[in-house]
């Protein structure tokens, strides 16, 4: 999908041209960079070429913020000149996934979104955890099936209950987490936490993060170990990472905590929260037009921000890697059409919404969700990268 | 620590010299071979050398299972015969972890484990869950903390409950858990799920593997999203990893599975339970002798096997990566000295243990632990190599 930077935004992606090999580029207008040619020509001149020609994001991810911020002041003064060349369009181009995933861990720092699934599953208890209000709650998902935007997603089977029975068979439940991802660098060693005022020297950049769900699996397996084959068949990213400088004027303070004030080790007068607009689009099967179906504030979804994720992720000692991913969790705002999943939308699937002139609760195969993120600034729209994926049917 | 491998064993490890660069080889008696050098010096030929040479296991994991045993074919043909030379003494070498880690998973598959922990987290519930018995429960951990034997791992901090009140710092509830862990290779596509009578195409050998756990981190993090940083820490596993091969003469076909019946997916008439006799030995800090506390049989301890974990891993359509590794789930047996967790032998934390003349429920600073495991056969024992940690101080 073509997206029109500005030059504020200058998203990091790595790209292909026929039989080429991948190579490392930036995005600006309708075009794209490469960094690759750049550096071995020597036209960019603040960081070691060896870290833009790997055909991944890992090795400048691995030299951390001061390389990060030389490159960026390097590629606002150049790009707009012309001195790195006109790049190629990206109709052109093929997109990959822009990095390789370390460890990846997903979230769940959204209130209203926390507050719907306890209801959801289970209907007899208080909708929040104990634990909730305390920590960013998170765990372990699966790195090794992170796919870039526009990679096909094969409808996953497994055990769930079908009228208080337990079947094995495809998921009649898929759905879609809307997420932002932040990408990790400036490796930390074990037993030294990262402290919540040195997260920035360690929080890249942004991608849209897309966590398809089977909930009937899901809620047959997650107890007590948490979400496993519910999630891990595939996880959607956008080709673009947009580097946390682009975001500066977006930042903004978030929900007072007050009850309980988090410990110590998650306070921060910093403000961490990003001020972006978020939206799902569906395009039915057999249908040529998407349809915006939810459409939420990451302000208003989350409680937790991602200096307090990286903070509490990291204060048992856990180590991070250039590479590592981890996600908000869903982002829901306290409206039905603020929900970030289906699950939300369809009140647990009793109530279809409708979309393109078709009744949907869950996914299925043939649909298509778009995500989309953007910062509102005073000087124009910074787009994030979408994030998009089509339903297979499942195979057997 | 030294292990003297019979030559049915020939596990394979990464050691180094000195400041030289970390090298492939295979264990034999108390020496180790270089296979580096044998490879580059064409004295092996049933591989392409360039599996052998990048000093990690990981190339000869993706390579797939016929490879995997021309080499092992190859290597108890010429070991034997001293025409890969005579190695390094053990003693005089460093080891490394022998392959990167991609994605790590850890089941749950031990019916008395499950069961204990069961009572203690959820005292006034059923102890297994209703899909215990249904399927190989598991969560995703973090593969960035896989460490080798040796390595000393710091005392996590974490938010914890103390009489109720939730307080930040160090855990007073430092466990260990007894498992086998399996490395894997042979990769697969997403959404082609693996058969289980296709397990051993892909189940490339065996570790032993400690998954260290904050109990009063785990306790109160836990709902749910499950276990997250009362585990991500540390886990430690085996400089030497095994091949499969090597434990063909001691797999069996373990308790049957009849309430239920697993679903198809689950069934193989393939016996897969390995009967390894496993121990956890403790050197309580300041001491010079180490002491067994607990031993149990694989067989005896776990419900599901390696092929049905396997199976369940990747039902959803989940792709493996070579490298990816999975853990057993902590092994208990029935009996209070079989328990594979201290908080097991120590109902609790509850009732003390002696060991060396000390009292202990969880791990106190400078104590070290050292899982043991071996295949007892007809022609003499062939051991798994050890893994060892020292608990160091938290930091702050």
């Amino acid at each position: 999908m073509i997206v029109d930077f500005p030059t504020a935004a200058l998203p990091y992606g790595v790209f292909s041209q026929e039989h080429r090999r991948p190579r490392l580029g930036v995005g600006v207008g309708t075009r794209i960079i490469d960094l690759d040619q750049a550096a071995t020509t020597g036209r960019l001149t603040s960081v070691d070429p060896s870290l833009l020609t790997t055909g991944r994001l890992n090795e400048l991810l691995a030299a951390g913020r001061p390389t990060w911020e030389a490159l960026r002041s390097e590629l606002l003064a150049k790009v707009p000149t012309g001195e790195l060349g006109d790049g190629r369009e990206q109709s052109g181009v093929n997109m990959h996934l822009a990095w390789e995933v370390a460890d990846y861990v997903d979230f769940y720092s959204s209130r209203h979104h926390a507050e719907n699934l306890g209801r959801l599953f289970r209907p007899n208890a208080k909708p929040l955890m104990p634990n909730w209000l305390h920590m960013p709650v998170g765990y372990h998902g699966r790195a090794g099936t992170v796919v870039v935007d526009g990679t096909p997603v094969v409808r996953p089977s497994g055990q769930h209950a079908v009228d208080g029975t337990i079947v094995f068979g495809p998921t009649n439940r898929l759905d879609i987490e809307l997420e932002i991802g932040f990408v990790l660098g400036g490796p930390t060693v074990a037993g030294s936490p990262v402290q919540i005022g040195d997260a920035a020297d360690h929080l890249f950049g942004v991608v849209m993060l897309n966590d398809w769900s089977a909930r009937d699996i899901q809620a047959w397996e997650y107890q007590p170990l948490g979400p496993f084959l519910g999630k891990s068949f595939a996880t959607s990213v956008s080709a673009w990472v947009l580097p946390l400088q682009a975001l500066e004027s977006v930042r903004v303070a978030g929900v007072e905590q007050t009850d309980p004030v988090p410990k110590d080790y998650l306070q921060s007068d910093t403000p961490w929260h990003l001020e972006l607009q978020l939206e799902v689009w569906m395009r039915p099967a057999g249908t040529e037009e998407a349809t915006k179906i939810a459409a939420v504030s990451s302000v208003e979804g989350l409680y937790w921000n991602a200096a307090q994720q990286l903070a509490h992720l990291t204060v048992n000692g856990a180590s991070i890697r250039e590479g590592d991913l981890f996600g908000t969790g869903t982002i829901s705002g306290p409206e039905p059409e603020q929900a970030g999943s289906l699950i939300e939308l369809s009140m647990g699937g009793t109530q279809p919404f409708q979309v393109g002139g078709q009744d949907r609760t869950f996914l299925n195969d043939g649909d298509e969700i778009i995500l989309f993120g953007k910062a509102v600034t005073e000087h124009g729209d910074i787009p994030l990268g979408p994030v998009s994926g089509v339903i297979q049917p499942g195979r057997h």
